[in-house]
């Protein structure tokens, strides 16, 4: 079978927020398999933030992305052909094949293509609710927030693919889930299909000291867990209405992903309330994903963890689907449909 | 028995620094003993950077401090008299007496007054290495950073009563102990006497990247765990020096005290190197104070437990040397000898 796919690759660094100049398409037709790989035709293929730091030169959390080389991402899709026992063609699969529209992997290789069950699971919340955004959201929350039933849970980036996945996992716990997001239409959906007991629109508060006052009318008991995707003035606000003895999970930073410094307004606070902050990335926890990815898969089949896509058709629309993500344009999931 | 009392209350409250303005002699001739209380003269008033903020008014993690009433203080001394049946006159005994030179207690109260054994550690030592300081680094060190052998400990004001306990309880466990402390003397101290592996001497380090260059060289393997009683650049130069799944135990954030917002340059590095901080507070572990204690006990007995002390003479010496304390001019623990 002689297939041509077509990836985008990066082809420049980005000196702030990236632009479509910083990807090239290249085209290729695909080699015969050798024994042991698999092909995948990808569906659909997950953008994230997480990305925009691999773009960077230099020092992260993980290796930067190379020049030339697709872009790092995870996909979904369906075997086409396989020398592979494991795979076979039509088995949905998920993995990280990159911004891509085929993929050739060796199915031995660990954590490369797992094969998914899509009867009561659509293929696409492989990338989401039950995939890594969901993972992140139990793992920032079970782990590290760990509230109790009553406590308040405060979430940022609320109708994102992890913030509306945290929201309701604390809903689940008995806990009082308020969202902050950007715009109206984001927070009524967090609100009214979510099942959030408040959303603060961040965009509508002037200043600081309206963000405050939103926080503490939609937090009056103070906030006791805090799952961060944001960081910058939105942290600094939650800060301030924190509990004594107060958690945050630190999983996005995305207003300093293009380079501006973003300082900590107050962090004595975290002394004076005695507030544990924690860092995580999800995929260093291999471990739990079993017992996360059981949890939301059978929320999702129950219908008790909805989420929300928004797609971009096409590879070619990939980068500006991107750039638009970390301007906040998606609204829930961002995926790309590539077949 | 009539004895005079001399005590030194809250006049005013501080604008920024605190000045001996704010402080008010007062003498009184104390009342006769009622039934369950023990008059203490005190020997030694503990001076401590948490008195800072209980001098502010407002919101922080204790009532503040009540104008006109005694300041508050640890203070280490004898019974004179006693009608409780738990101790009785020439009594060694450490409490919660104030700045001033005797105290009426009622035994019974939870905490007000403990007896202690001075056959091995001296007296005064119950108020540092073997009182609140020596549990406050006993139980961040312990409790936050769990430092495992072979790790790297940075602790600020390395010289003072918490930070000297702090790297050399870390050495105890098979660390490499790193101080940051203000001037040669107190940097050769720590090394030389209290035998950590290296001590930066902030005062001499003109610029950030200075700072930065000098914790590379004590640090080569960079920091697992840090002790952090300053706050601002110190912190800030410790945190990018972080290893992954570094910890941070937040004790004070005297830069701070004076009102003066010290921000946090690049809280990303939370993210990105996968830090936990941690802020406490020692007296809300009050189960863990008797482990702390005996551990602390018995290396100020055996000599591996070493301390300084700055003594200032009488009560009225006692604003001065408060004010000196919080600008760093004691070395070691800071005491005022009131009889």
């Amino acid at each position: 079978m002689s297939v041509l796919n077509r990836q985008l690759v990066l082809a420049s660094r980005p000196e702030a927020e990236p632009t479509a100049a910083n990807f090239r398409l290249v085209e290729q037709t695909l080699p015969p398999l050798a024994d042991g790989e698999v092909l995948v035709q990808h569906r659909f293929l997950s953008l994230d933030p997480y990305m925009r730091g691999r773009m960077n030169e230099g020092r992260s959390y993980a290796a930067p992305q190379p020049l030339d080389a697709v872009m790092i991402g995870g996909t979904a899709g369906e075997v086409l052909e396989s020398r592979h026992p494991r795979f076979a063609p039509g088995d949905a699969v998920v993995g990280m094949g990159g911004w891509q529209t085929h993929a050739i992997v060796r199915g031995n290789d660990p954590g490369a293509l797992r094969k998914v069950d899509t009867s009561r699971v659509p293929l696409s919340a492989y990338l989401g609710a039950v995939g890594m955004p969901g993972v992140t959201a139990w793992y920032g929350l079970t782990q590290i927030c760990a509230p109790k039933a009553g406590e308040t849970v405060v979430v940022s980036a609320a109708s994102g693919a992890v913030g509306s996945a945290v929201g309701q996992l604390a809903k689940a716990r008995g806990c009082r889930a308020v969202g902050i997001a950007g715009g109206a239409d984001k927070c009524a959906y967090v609100v009214e299909e979510l099942g959030f007991d408040a959303c603060i629109d961040y965009k509508a508060q002037a200043d600081d000291r309206s963000l405050h006052r939103a926080l503490k009318a939609a937090a009056p008991d103070g906030i006791d867990c805090c799952f961060e995707n944001v960081g910058g003035r939105i942290l600094d606000a939650v800060m301030a209405r924190m509990n004594a003895f107060g958690r945050i999970a630190l999983c996005g930073m995305i207003a300093g992903y293009n380079g501006e410094p973003i300082s900590m307004a107050n962090p004595s606070l975290i002394l004076m309330s005695r507030l544990k902050l924690q860092g995580f990335i999800v995929s260093e926890h291999m471990e739990l994903w079993p017992q996360a990815l059981q949890e939301l898969a059978e929320r999702v089949g129950a219908g008790s963890l909805r989420y929300r896509e928004t797609i971009a058709e096409g590879l070619d629309s990939a980068p500006q689907a991107f750039i638009g993500l970390l301007k906040g344009r998606n609204f829930g999931k961002q995926l790309v449909r590539l077949a």
